[in-house]
C-alpha cells in the first residue's frame, strides 16, 4: 500500500509558450484505481511512472495563453497532465470539451474514460439482453456506477455490491439499481448475491478476489464475467489466492474476458452520443468526491482503496469555468 | 479419488429385445476424465450416475439380434450405454457408424466426442491462426493430442505438455508438434514454457492447476484460453488454490471461455468431413490404450488420473469386427 511520504509536491518553474503552444491551467484532475499498477516496476500494457517525474492521468483546464496554437485563450481542454496545476504543451494530445453538455469534471467521468470503460465493457464485453441479471461489485464507484444504470437502461436486473451504507442507499435511490448490499457487512457473499437474483448472466467484476468467486458459483449457463478491475488486489504483498472455483467456468460455459479501455477508443463517438442522449433524458446519475487541492491529490488517491469516494474521485485544482 | 472397491461387477439377465428393438454386444467403452463428475453428487450440467445402477459413457457394439428394428443384425453402434458386455435398446440415442473410415474403435476417440472436443475447442473458441503458438496440456491424451495436430495443420507452433518421456516422445515424433516436455521433470512450468516460445497466442487447458497459472503469464495480449478440462482437480478434497494471477488476464485483455462439447454437436458433421479428410491425408496420427475385460474397467478409469494411458483409454469388451 503506497503512503502518503511516497509522493513529493515540488515548485518548479514553468517554460514560457513558444509557437504553437498553450499555457493550460488544470481545473480537476483524477485519480483513478489503474494508477497503482504504474506505481510498480514491470513490463505492463502501460509503462510505470518514472521515479523523481511528475505522474500523469487525466485532467482538464483552461488555456490561459495560446501562442498561435489550435486551442485559444478561454477554451477547456482534456489532457493527460494531470498531477500538476499548469503545463505548456504544442496541443498533443489534448482534446477540446464542450463544457455545455455537462460539468467541465464530467469528462473525467461519466463522458470519460470511467465512463467509456463502462460502456465497452457492459455492451460489448457482457452482451447483456433484456432480463438478463447483471451482478456489479464496486458498484458506486466511478465505473460501476454507470455499468450499473446502462443495464438498467437495456433491461437488465442490476445488483451491485459496495462498501458502506451511504453508497447502498445511493444506489437504490439514485442508480435505481434492483438490489444492493453492504458487502463489509454481509458474511457469505456468494449467500448474499443469491437472496437477490436466481442467478447471473453477466458479472462486472472491478474488485477480484471473493467477490469473483462469489459470482462464478451463482453465474448462469453461458454466462459473462467482464473482468474490468481487482482492486482488491493492487497492493497485496503476496500472489493473492485465485477463484478456488475456477472449474465452474466449463461446467457453465463462462466467457471471462478481461480488457483495458483504450483498446476501445473507437467506441467513442457512439459512446458519447449515447451518454449524452442518457444524460438529458435524466436516466444516469452520477455523483463525485472532491479534494480541494494538489497537495491532497495522493490522499484522494489512495483513498480510493479504502473506499473514501462515492462515484469519481476528483482532485479540484483551479477555478471552475463560470456559466 | 475413487478407488476399485467403490465399482461392482455384476451379472443381470438380460430382456429379451421386443419388436422394434435391438440385442447389442459392446465392442469397446470409453472412459473418459468427465465420467468423474458423475461420481459427485451435485447440481451439475450433467446428472450424477445413480448408486446402484450400471454406468453410463461411450461405447461402440454390433447388433447381435433385432427385432424389425431399423439397425439389423451385423450393424455397428454406437451410443451412451457404455460400462456392460450386452444391453437392449429401442435405438434411442443409437448412431449407426461406418467401419471403412477407420476401426470402430476412432468412434470413441479421434471420430467421437474426444475428436470433437478438439476441434470446436480449438477452432471455434480458440480462432487459431497461421503462425500463432499454442500451449496444450495433457497434450498426448485423447483430447490433447488432436488438438495438438489440429493446431499444426492449420499452421501454428505447437508446446505440448505431457507427463512421460514416452508421451513426449510421442508428440514429438508421432504428433509432430514443434516441442514437449514432461512437466513431472520440470521445476518451473512457466520458465520451462518460455524456453519453448515467445509467448502464447492460445493456451488449451486440460489440467488446469500450475499449468493455467503457468500459461497466464506467458500469454500474448488478446490472447485465447480455452478451458476444456481441468483433471488435476477432479479429485481433490478441498477447494484447490485458483490461479492467483488471473490479474493477467485484464492486463494481457484475455479470453478465456468453458466449454462443454455436447453444446456443440451441430459441429459433428463439418467434424466428421474434415477429420476423415486429414486421416486419410495421413496428417492425423493417434493412440490408443485398450484395457481387455469388464472386469478392468475401473482400473483403466481410475488410470486416467494417473496418467496411464496415452492418447485414448479403451476398454475391450467384445470381439472386434473382421474385415
Amino acid at each position: 500500500m503506497p503512503k502518503e511520504a511516497d509522493f513529493e509536491l515540488v515548485t518548479v518553474p514553468l517554460p514560457e509558450p513558444r509557437e504553437g503552444e498553450v499555457l493550460v491551467q488544470n481545473i480537476f484532475m483524477s485519480v483513478d484505481p489503474y494508477m497503482r499498477g504504474r506505481m510498480s516496476e514491470g513490463e505492463s500494457y502501460i509503462p510505470p511512472f518514472p521515479l523523481g517525474k511528475a505522474l500523469e492521468g487525466g485532467c482538464v483546464g483552461r488555456v490561459r495563453r495560446s501562442v498561435g496554437a489550435r486551442f485559444r485563450e478561454g477554451d477547456l481542454v482534456l489532457s493527460m497532465l494531470g498531477w500538476r496545476e499548469y503545463y505548456v504543451s504544442d496541443g498533443t494530445g489534448l482534446i477540446g470539451i464542450d463544457p455545455s453538455l455537462a460539468p467541465v469534471q464530467a469528462y473525467l467521468g461519466i463522458l470519460g474514460l470511467p465512463g467509456l470503460t463502462a460502456y465497452v465493457g457492459l455492451l460489448d464485453l457482457g452482451q447483456p439482453k433484456a432480463g438478463d441479471t447483471v451482478f456489479v461489485s464496486g458498484a458506486s464507484g466511478a465505473v460501476g456506477a454507470v455499468v450499473c444504470q446502462i443495464a438498467k437502461i437495456k433491461g437488465c436486473r442490476v445488483v451491485g455490491s459496495a462498501g458502506s451504507d451511504a453508497k447502498v442507499a445511493w444506489l437504490l435511490e439514485k442508480a435505481r439499481v434492483d438490489a444492493a448490499f453492504n458487502y463489509k457487512k454481509v458474511g457469505d457473499l456468494a449467500a448474499e448475491v443469491a437472496i437477490h437474483c436466481d442467478g447471473l448472466d453477466i458479472y462486472f467484476d472491478n474488485v477480484g478476489g471473493p467477490h469473483l468467486v462469489a459470482a462464478l458459483g451463482r453465474m448462469k449457463p453461458f454466462g459473462r464475467v467482464v473482468l474490468c478491475g481487482m482492486i482488491s488486489q493492487y497492493n497485496v504483498t503476496r500472489p493473492p489466492r485465485g477463484p478456488g472455483n475456477l472449474i465452474l467456468a466449463i461446467m457453465k460455459r463462462l466467457t471471462l474476458r478481461g480488457f483495458i479501455v483504450t483498446d476501445h477508443l473507437h467506441r467513442r463517438q457512439e459512446f458519447l452520443r449515447d451518454m449524452s442522449r442518457w444524460i438529458a433524458e435524466g436516466k444516469i446519475a452520477w455523483k463525485e468526491t472532491i479534494v480541494e487541492g494538489i497537495e491532497n491529490a495522493p490522499r484522494a488517491f489512495l483513498g480510493l482503496f479504502s473506499g473514501e469516494n462515492l462515484g469519481k474521485m476528483l482532485v479540484k485544482l483551479g477555478p471552475e469555468p463560470t456559466a
